[in-house]
């Protein structure tokens, strides 16, 4: 087990979770997926021998037991990767406040208790306690290095907030405050964290009805993404990113 | 009633606010101050003649009734500025998850409230009933104009996550994105949304410990800060500014 | 001569600079408007009183005597704008390298050339000699300051690289790192450098044949963009901004 | 000579041209070095077998007769890097205008001509002729497809502009917007351009005299820096990104 590089994928819907846990498989990695409803991750599961766990992202007592879960069933990850994310649309007076709330909870807050329990998990043991390590930390302050990687999947919504997508600029804007904070913060404990904006639609499925419009690679292949993250996450720590964006060849920006 | 604007400053505490609303008195508008607790404000209220709310701004009821009793007592606002904000610190791995939800919620749900609450206050009637207007809206697509300013002030953190601030980096990078979004849907309807960047730290009073070290003009006045505020809101549409950072002139950047 | 604002205009030719020239006559100030060509500014010259000064801002001659010029007949310069810039388009396999070069020279070193000319007019003197003043720099760094503002006009290529337009991109880029290197250097010295991105296109006389088809203040109006050059030159140093960008309300961003 | 990949590294000196040079050679490719001092580069040359031109990068003629001797020698280039610089520094008002010039000249203008010669090479014959197609353009749009990656260096002063350092400053600025511009224009031609901030100092030589005081990894590694650039370059053009930001783990930023 302890040779095994572990992955965990937070939020599996489109092709980017499914072909992130193929990759990782590929690579050798064990992984772990986690999806609110794991009855459509069968055909996956089988595919990739990964494990399956439901978890609600935004409740606090899910994460924790998936990472616990994790820590006893496969190791201490070494990639995390966090997918998660609602879109409300609509203009700003026409908004559902509760709705707004949800909104932000599975695409922001969601995002803050994976990269929290993640870096728990990454961090030396007298630093992710959950509590100040008091003067231990100080007297040991030298070593306590973490390892590993803790990646954020944002959208062109991460850096330009569209009219009538207020909640979800909201969100993305929330998470990318988020990965930046925990990269400055983590980067000198040997942990790199990321985040990708991604500029454009994702291919869902080979017959994607968007596909022709858009034309050849006019949608971003899941496959091509997932490769820039496993150049990420292999990237030597003296050249680090803290943000790529990924777009079709055709798409404006 | 109908000839005088009418100004709304939501989260009052630090001098900023106190400052706009002396301001914008002295300017000839209506002043109503929202906070959770109005005990405080009394001194502000009989200098300025404002109008005190009390209004806990991240629950959709207070922030109704707040925009009700404005309509009624005072009028249609012209000018409403978002100041709440709630600041949690800390290693990642420490931070209390009900803490870090409660600092989005304040800092960033509540913009959402105020912001949605003036947008349906300045846009015309048959936009802001809180439901897509249908057929109708299309037919007096040309004519619907609002008018106003909706304003929110934004920190060092809403464009830099620093480390052990992620709560604070989340909702004000989200509180940004609201802004952006809304600065977009809502200009072309004659509705000015801005963003302002303080970056520095306002001085509290006229003996800020701070003062000193920081030497002459090191920490932003109050009152030049609204200044800026004012100037924007008397901004020219066809010259108008979405975003301005402000800071003192011997601050690093 | 002593107690009148002096403020230099550089690069004379669509409505910004007149309406600045206009602005700050009004605002008493004692005006230099200098061009390549001052044969049509006759007609501004004797609405303003303005001093006209033949100038190509892309040699350092020209400036050199353009600021003697001024200092000798209006005094020290408290407000600088440069406005000059020269765009080239194409393809970029169709472009002619010495029209880029020529671009770059007049966008962006004509601003260097301007912004060095006027922060040796507004440093105290043993710091504007134009060589390093050793010893003595550093027995009197206490109260080295200097006074005035030094304004960039930009444009949205200075923040977006467009298509088919990478010489104007190149000036406008570099004239906006100009911009912001001076800011940081000189902020503490009591200088105010700020840089200005006019994003859409501003009214040529009052009959620009743009503006019926962009609608009511489609276009920028060049008084209104002068007034917050104003405003910007009138901030209270604890407060101030290093850029504003400014665009019409109907305008797409 | 048509399966080789043909690699061309302009503004050899630091470690990265060396670093890149091996791993394209490493990888099959063909390689040239364009410097304006090609003496020091007989050892790289023995080592990858690549060809060495006299080149200075901010002469056309020079740039031109460049990429006459590749196509002539190794054939279409797949890979054009720009690696050259010049920075000058020092209070504003003390700068020498010339060397200010030489500066913007090395490290924009330069960087200008290189990405024009790329992109003539790269692009179909009947778009690269250095003027305008014309109607035959029009007819032809549809298959109008170039091939290849044009990647820019670039540094922190590409994103900011430090105090004391305004050269630097314009002219990594301007290499930002040519890059930019160019992404756009070239994207959709199948031409993948990028710029590559490189955010800390290079590492030179194995006893780099500042290595042991940033720890171990804290100056970026040129063969890490160079297999991102590599990466980037292999990316499926579903999924281009346009820009990257590199730096040790250690970094502030």
């Amino acid at each position: 087990m302890a040779d095994r590089e572990v992955a965990v994928i937070v939020g599996v819907g489109g092709g980017l979770s499914a072909a992130l846990a193929r990759l990782c498989a590929k690579e050798g990695m064990a992984v772990a997926l986690a999806a609110r409803n794991t009855d459509k991750l069968a055909g996956l599961v089988r595919e990739t021998g990964a494990m399956a766990v439901a978890c609600d992202a935004s409740q606090p007592g899910d994460v924790e037991r998936l990472f616990a879960t994790v820590a006893d069933t496969l190791g201490t990850p070494s990639l995390v990767v966090f997918n998660a994310s609602r879109r409300v649309r609509g203009p700003i007076h026409d908004l559902d406040p509760g709705e707004v709330r949800e909104s932000l909870m599975t695409t922001g807050y969601a995002g803050f208790l994976v990269g929290q329990a993640a870096a728990r998990a990454m961090l030396p043991s007298e630093q992710s306690a959950g509590q100040s390590a008091g003067q231990s930390a100080g007297q040991s302050a030298g070593k306590a290095m973490g390892q590993g990687s803790i990646f954020f999947t944002g959208a062109s919504a991460s850096v330009k907030g569209y009219p009538q997508s207020a909640p979800f600029a909201m969100g993305k804007f929330a998470l990318r405050g988020l990965a930046q904070s925990m990269a400055r913060e983590l980067a000198p404990k040997n942990i790199h964290v990321a985040h990708f904006v991604i500029d454009g639609g994702i291919r869902q499925g080979g017959d994607d009805p968007r596909g022709p419009q858009r034309g050849v690679d006019g949608l971003l292949e899941p496959d091509a993404i997932a490769r820039s993250y496993l150049d990420m996450h292999r990237q030597h720590r003296s050249a680090w990113s803290w943000e790529i964006e990924l777009r079709p060849w055709i798409e404006s920006f």
